[in-house]
């Protein structure tokens, strides 16, 4: 028997009627507001091409780890699911029978934020009306596979329908950054920004360093013998991208360890790197010095500088092997910030050119080091509730620990951080209405009133994102 | 005045009506169903010997160490209630003076799992209708010592009325199992079993190890003189207690670090240790290689692997040489699992034939390492709230902080874990009503819908326990 | 248009109508109990010259980090909310200009305790009844300013009329409480009376610290020329408070790390520091010796302990060469109590003579050191919720986690630890209110009855306050 997929309009929201009332007031004020999406990992190239979506599997499953890392977890192979190996080893390529499997597993992700944003997809975006299991499986194949070839599935239109203002993607620093300059010369007018990761290229010891600095000095046209030309090289390369529309940067970093070196020591570092010769202490040295260079740079230039730190890349050997990185097998570790920050903060903290967005995947730090940083110091925001942290129970204890010591105007808004770009639209709901469902609990117990809650559901929606990524 | 002893209806669940109507609903599915204990500290001598418990003071407070600690803390002497001396100095044993005391002190417990637990016992296991205190002390007494004579009161009647499908134990690797076999032997169907806990020949430095394994190797007929005999040792043991029904392991650790001896370093250790030369360190390194032979070993024998770190055993030495461990002076310590379980989870995280169940006593942990971990590894699942967070509020935060991330088929169901027969049934009723009601919460929510909701009530009250410690 | 400020009468209670309807009562049993303040940082010297508060921002804006830490991370400069410097460059001093940007900016406490107690303290104690704003900040300017004319708010009329039962200060050991004694004989029966504060003669590394030891002889009228004599002159100045009242003592630590050096390593390092040659490592062992030395002179003169750790005091230096300390620089960090007060409390923690109470600005401690270590030893009890964490959310964190594992009777009520003196009934009044609402979760969800809520919320509004400050 087919079971209905149905979203509630009060889906979120405390049962409370009071709360609910409220809530519900504060999210239609909300709810038609445009998408800023400051942070994120969709493919330009989808938007440069504008071509149909190839099918349902590879629009959902193969792309979000989010999505393939629970089915691993029971014990589903990654081949099964059709993910590339690096060694070209075949995988499953018959994409209703990926479905088939995705689908008689979908339980496992009841009660997750996956579970919450596919049902949104599939719903709202595609117009399906039941929910999926074995049975169903392929009943919801052929409706979504139907869609994905209309007009109206095509990624620019989608945007548009989305209603997104602004999209960023992600994009290596020695990116050329062609599918934004196809989009850009398209016509089209869907604003979708660079923004400048120079891991590859900061960590000596990834996987490709030194190729990442050939590529580097190839597009930068600069020959990077020294410390100096590769630092002219960033230089150069964040130029461009601040032409190509990027106001950010993000460095993802194991610690946020920041440590000034003379550039006697960086250049003695570097050009052990050059020989393959550095080790993970000058590795980690390198990444603490880049981290202060990286928030000169964003003093001179004005891009907001954004720290992701904590995840330990690769934990699973194996995996990374056979699939490479971005897998699902990056595991949080304790993070400090109060020491790790010290020399930064010391140095720029109190720079009102800087803004310095910090994330986390350690919620012990909110109210310990996060929320008290972030409460002082001008230069410091903090990131919306990252990864695994992205979810409604995950922004709701964000928001209650961090908003009593650092309120929300020291926080920026949402970023959706989306892989599958048609989720955009599910997780921004969901933040609104968990926020406004926050809100609502506030006015509820007369903490704020109603138009406290008003001003600051519209900041939390839009606005904060706005102002925080200069998009004004 | 007597006050009454009441147990509501809708214990521990949300007042709201929705959330209530719900977890009442959910609960009414599950509450009757059999119950698994996998995992606990009952003595199997009481169902060997079937004999009635010795008094109320001798069921409740003198095997509780959740009950004299919270006595201890307000400056209760151990002695005067009644606790065993190791040099066998006097202590009360007037079991009415012991019980006064207890009841005078009864409000020290409002608002905590031990109190919830015990007016559970109280009214529902012997039919107590006041509230304990110092007035109504011997009354309360007199009812239960009545009904402690009574038939149905002896331990093999209460198993079958509490519906217990299976009990595990936890017993030393030294243990001959002789109240296993007389249970079996007796032809009395209740199902105990023994779960092997190796940490008395693991851990090096334990006070006895030496003793330990002169033991060990009486019992495996092996002499053990060295490291590989050791080894064969701890197998045939396992083999003997698979045998006797086992179907898994427990080891506590102060850290979960993991790490690969090889077999020289190993046997360089164990001899140091066998001369009483073995350093911390050495004992941090043969209990790290330990972990990776109990995997080894549960791959090969199919025996499910549980590990429950981050205990500091015996913190208050002055107590512990009175008393002797296990007394309640056991603190947590901050617990680290990503880079501690790496070597064990590249090794054999990817092997479908290891089930690794993995405990905390550090919530930081649960969105930042575990959850993660669980969500990822197809081996390894979590072990529900553990000791201190074995509570109302604590299963709540577990679930909450854990199930975004994980789901729940990530995890293992309840553990009663108990030492005190008789809170076994209020024990898992609470957590039944717990879950109950975190799952209405996401129901009210329309998170999950309400045939979600019941198949995942009764994965979480008895399904995912049979499955996870392999009793189906 | 002016907005209404309007206190509700039901604010920060659950808005479920059967929680609010218990709180109402238990908050009614206990907002008019007197007000027990234990621990804070208010200037005696308002009491013993009894003079008119200067003017709103000398009032509200100037003593308060809480309130200009949160402008300044919005760019605002302290110097233009007049916050003296310490070279002595000009500030602003037009009390109403520093008051229009306040107000301009109360927006940003919208969600935090400050703006909470801030509006209390506008509507309840001065009689204000529009929002602070831009447009409205003059006129409420006006409104105060008149109100602080009158002799109802002169600080011993407010004292008085707070319903005030004891109001305890912080003092340096080498304070010679002037203040206090100029209180006393003045015949006023307002009860203030000191707290030892040793750290500035404990923390070798701290500045001026050879000035404090100078100071300290010349108080003790003990020539400190080595530890002995240092040991005696704290014993005669601990000897001194007391006669002045005092009942405890308290230590800002950076770890709450315990050690006992023997006299010969405490007189080296002593000696060592009175050459300023001490190392950060002399320091840290030598706090740690003071913390063991202070615990025994309690245990000889019934001095409740206090222990603040994990706070990096003056974590922007430039702030502090700036403004001196307290200026909303300090931020927590991680803080480790299992292994650090071992050695403490295996020395002094079953003497019966000592109340330790310790704090936290680590939450992550709550449940896995900070509870267990207080339900076992008798001397530890928990102080409340401090600092960053004194809030509505923050306290019912503390409430939830901590109950479960150590009752409320390991607790030692509130403290108010408040810098500007009319905050005062605003902190106990949320304080009353979120225990009353915590209580009232718990009547609800049928964990303790009515009876039992009532005894406890006495217990967490006054008596536990009163008795474990030894105040009876």
């Amino acid at each position: 028997m087919a079971e209905k997929l149905m979203l509630h309009e009060d889906r979120f929201f405390d049962p409370d009627p009071e709360i609910r009332k409220i809530a519900r007031e504060l999210y239609k004020g909300v709810k038609d507001l445009p998408i800023i999406s400051p942070h994120g990992h969709v493919d330009p190239a989808i938007f440069a091409d504008n071509q149909p979506f190839p099918d349902p599997a590879g629009l959902v499953i193969i792309p979000d780890h989010y999505v393939f890392r629970m089915l691993y977890s029971q014990g589903i192979t990654l081949e099964s699911l059709g993910i590339p190996r690096i060694d070209e080893k075949p995988v499953e390529t018959d994409s209703r029978k990926i479905w088939q499997i995705f689908c008689e597993n979908f339980y496992l992700f009841s009660g997750t934020p996956t579970g919450v944003w596919l049902n949104h997809e599939f719903s709202i975006v595609f117009g399906v009306d039941e929910k999926l299991n074995g049975e169903s499986a392929q009943r919801v194949y052929d409706q979504i596979q139907e869609k994905l070839q209309l007009p109206a599935f095509l990624p620019r239109t989608m945007f548009e329908h989305f209603n997104i203002e602004i999209l960023t993607t992600t994009d290596a620093v020695t990116d050329t950054l062609e599918n934004h300059k196809k989009i850009k010369e398209s016509g089209w007018n869907g604003k979708i920004i660079p923004c400048f990761r120079p891991d590859g290229v900061v960590n000596v010891k990834t996987k490709n360093w030194d190729k990442n600095i050939e590529t580097l000095s190839k597009v930068s046209v600069i020959e990077i013998n020294s410390y100096k030309n590769y630092i002219k090289a960033l230089e150069n390369r964040r130029e461009f991208f601040k032409f190509m529309g990027a106001t950010s940067t993000d460095q993802g970093v194991l610690t946020p360890y920041t440590h000034q070196l003379t550039d006697n020591e960086a250049e003695t570092i570097f050009q052990k790197a050059l020989r393959k010769k550095a080790s993970d202490e000058d590795a980690l040295l390198f990444t603490a010095h880049m981290l202060m260079e990286m928030a000169r740079m964003s003093i001179e230039d004005g891009l907001v500088m954004q720290i992701h730190p904590g995840s330990f890349r690769n934990h699973n050997r194996e995996m990374f092997d056979k699939f490479g990185p971005d897998m699902g097998c990056d595991i949080p570790v304790q993070t400090e910030y109060t020491k790790n920050l010290y020399e930064l903060l010391n140095t720029f903290g109190n720079d009102p050119r800087l803004t310095l967005i910090i994330f986390t995947l350690d919620e012990s730090a909110y109210s310990r080091e996060l929320a008290p940083l972030a409460s002082h110091y001008p230069t410091m925001k903090l990131g919306p509730p990252w990864w695994f942290l992205d979810s409604i129970e995950g922004m709701t204890r964000f928001r209650e620990i961090v908003t009593e010591t650092a309120g929300i105007y020291n926080t920026v808004g949402f970023n959706d951080d989306t892989r599958a770009f048609p989720a955009i639209p599910a997780r921004h709901d969901l933040s609104r209405r968990v926020d406004a469902n926050f809100l609502a609990g506030l006015v509820a117990r007369h903490i704020i009133d109603m138009s406290d809650a008003v001003r600051m559901s519209r900041a939390l929606a839009y606005e904060l994102a706005k102002k925080s990524y200069k998009f004004e």
